[in-house]
């Protein structure tokens, strides 16, 4: 790898980007505002909801958005003329970022992210953008999955080792934290994001010692909290016996906080070794359990009446091993016009869930006042105002189901995260964002929220919105018509 | 995120490294030597071998093996000892590693890589080791399975918005290279690794100028090479129609290299755009093809006919995305004794495919010297002589089948990449990698590479690392019925 001392992230983008920005600004029009909206079209994991995370990485991307000698030096090797070159390395972030919280429960066709910017800004934004926030949203999203299974337990992120590369490890076992997981394997994210870790020992101990029973009493001599892993020879034979026989030695001396699981049958073992301990007076050490879970395997280990504690999660988790990406978009729905108007756009596709929904939106969960529920999120044009008495909310594909809502809060779920290329957005704790998601969640019904096939929480279109979107799909075919009339 | 200056990799492990290190510390066995493995398992995505990638990313992690100041200050509020902080603020890679070159084809429980170390050392490499080795070689395989697909096609890796956090995006570009892949459209990847990079412009080009016609025609303005995306609005209808417009009215002054088709049916568009293209004179125009594409979907379409000359592959070649994780693991297999002596060393498992096989080995390539073929791949302990006339092979699991062979060369797979903590390796530029890579499939049968169903290569041992398993196994279960006897 070649190595620059002054290596930026504007380059992490797509090459096309960089080729429209060059379009744009041989015709001038560079510097038109612009808005895109990124959103996904479906949840992962057959997933009622999902969590959003990667607000905080976007921030530090935006704030160092310029590109450095050497991203010039290697444009120019690729044939971009000077005065271009001229221009890009001038080119800083100047507009706004509207964004839902990290933590903030979404769902599918919401605008997660509104950028509104010149249209050469907004464009050099998007892979990046992308990049970050679907990874960090599906991991988010995984972990709460899973701990809406593992419950009152405690979840823990083992996944580094399988994880894509380093900054999946790292940000990943972020995004896991804000989904509800307790603590990480990961000594660096601890440091870095101020996540509790935990660990103990690996199977390589016992092997180094050539004897459990030796490996144990050096783990107790040089280790207050005690977990001792037990299934390197012989779970229920040799591993618990070992450090039930080893936590007796030390008695007083060390906490035996737990035994881990690592192999076998998870539910059979458990209920064993609990046994075990509890016979043995350690009624209160707990068990610990790994060994490639998900959400599937853990609802029916505890099916089995599994007496296990904490959970430890690795690669499925981590890889998001059973939907490995999500498909955010990122989609240009509004555009300044020559005579400085805005003028809303739209993308066909002969797949129609792939048709954009024009125009600058906004976008409101509506509460019900009564039970404190939410009823449905309601994307409206910005211009419109919502706190009328009675709401229309209209399905975005059903067309002919509609409903009204009365006594509702409409509660925008967008912040302003960035104003005129300046962070205005004091980002909350990770602690405050983990709490934040799981307080959120409370809001909707159990049935939004079950494993399996979860009722579709709606997600409608203001009449406006839905008018706006029919009328502009009826003049690009006529545009299409017309043109096709001219060839 | 907390920022720190002198932030170091060394924390990007599981805590349990460190935790063991401090016990190894404790009780002064931390430098006795250890010999650990890395393999995986099970080949991914039924594949019948792998790509090795990832050792430029190793050799890098390993010249900078120190903790930083931060990292012991982080460490420190963990909790622990100033005698042990002081010994880790010292500490520095001074073993050895053994690996497979980056490109070389590999095969289910064989040593990747080796490392010869102090047990600390060694111990504190497991995590990031498998990190970067497991999704970059996941990768370089996936990658290769496509292109094994592709053939001659152009193919080329468009997965930056889909793939885990920024270093996926990156080292995943470069993996796929190995692969054999041609180009990427990350340019931060091209940059950084010289890998050609590729784009034009996107759905949002033709959305902002909200006219596909003059969109095209301000991008052939700006640019020589023309690359138009052609479904904005109607692929055939108008996309197609308006770029042989633009291309006729720009003759001379633009290149025509080619149309994208990035959604709905790709062999049936593909087909009507090269009859369009062909009629209006543009024989040499190529046809760009992606659109959540994998192998089987490349293979189906080109089935059908498909008139496709370059492929994009995004989501499922970055994510791996039907099987997103190899499982590679790092096994102790030697342990230095109290007496100074090698000892060997075993996992033990319910599950028998997860049994360690013991002892520092060696890894060769059984040559036919009579067709120049590999006859398979034979591990023997490090103090064999594997130069006899007939080789015994014996098969590692199923054990009544053993074959001889004679009239072979037995090729070394490791070189040693790291000699007493330095650098003893120059890595070949990534053009020579890729072309190792396709040189080596080169020396194995068609029936294990194609992509269904693809024969089990055989990958054995010799009898004496056979009777070594043998003869631990024993020894543990002894071990084991005897500490119950005891209890």
């Amino acid at each position: 790898m070649m190595r620059y001392s002054d290596d930026s992230l504007m380059l992490h983008t797509d090459l096309y980007q960089i080729n429209m920005v060059e379009t744009y600004w041989k015709d001038n029009v560079h510097e038109r505002k612009a808005v895109f909206e990124m959103y996904f079209r479906k949840l992962p994991f057959g997933n009622g909801y999902a969590v959003f995370a990667g607000l905080e990485r976007v921030m530090d991307i935006i704030e160092n958005f310029h590109f450095s000698k050497t991203d010039i030096e290697y444009l120019r090797e690729v044939g971009y003329s000077e005065e271009f070159l001229s221009y890009l390395s001038e080119i800083r972030f100047t507009g706004d970022i509207h964004c839902v919280k990290e933590g903030e429960i979404v769902f599918a066709n919401e605008p997660l992210l509104r950028v509104e910017a010149t249209l050469a800004e907004a464009q050099l934004l998007e892979t990046i953008l992308l990049n970050i926030v679907n990874y960090q949203t599906l991991i988010a999203t995984k972990a709460s999955r899973i701990k809406m299974v593992i419950g009152e337990n405690t979840a823990m992120e083992f996944g580094t080792r399988r994880a894509h590369e380093l900054d999946a490890a790292l940000w990943g076992t972020r995004a896991a934290y804000i989904g509800g997981f307790s603590a990480t394997s990961n000594v660096r994210a601890g440091k870095l994001f101020d996540i509790p870790i935990a660990g103990t020992h690996a199977h390589a101990l016992v092997q180094a010692y050539r004897d459990e029973y030796k490996a144990f009493k050096s783990y107790a001599s040089s280790h207050k909290d005690c977990v001792f892993l037990v299934d390197t020879y012989d779970t229920l034979r040799s591993g618990v016996p070992n450090a039930i026989k080893v936590a007796k030695e030390f008695a007083g001396r060390i906490n035996f906080k737990a035994i881990r699981l690592d192999s076998g049958d998870l539910a059979y073992l458990s209920k064993r070794a609990r046994q075990m301990l509890d016979e043995a007076g350690f009624t209160n050490t707990e068990i610990i359990a790994s060994n490639d879970l998900d959400e599937y395997t853990i609802m029916n280990v505890k099916a089995e009446g599994a007496r296990i504690d904490v959970w430890g999660i690795g690669t499925k988790l981590i890889t998001a091993y059973d939907q490995a990406a999500l498909g955010g978009v990122y989609k240009l729905v509004s555009i300044e016009e020559d005579n400085g108007e805005m003028a809303d756009t739209i993308k066909i596709s002969a797949n129609p869930e792939k048709v954009t929904t024009p125009g600058q939106k906004r976008l409101y969960r509506i509460i019900n006042k009564g039970n404190g529920h939410a009823e449905g999120d309601y994307l409206a044009l910005a211009s419109e105002d919502v706190t009328q008495e009675r709401l229309k909310m209209f399905h975005p594909v059903h067309t002919y189901i509609s409903k009204f809502v009365t006594d509702y809060t409409a509660k925008e779920l967008h912040v302003t995260a960035i104003k005129d290329g300046k962070s205005c957005y004091e980002q909350p704790s990770l602690q405050e964002i983990q709490r934040y998601a799981a307080d959120n969640l409370k809001l909707f019904w159990d049935e939004y929220k079950r494993m399996l096939n979860p009722e579709e929480y709606p997600v409608d279109l203001s009449e406006k919105c839905w008018n706006n979107k029919m009328k502009l799909i009826k003049e690009v075919q006529e545009e299409v018509e017309k043109s096709m009339g001219r060839r």
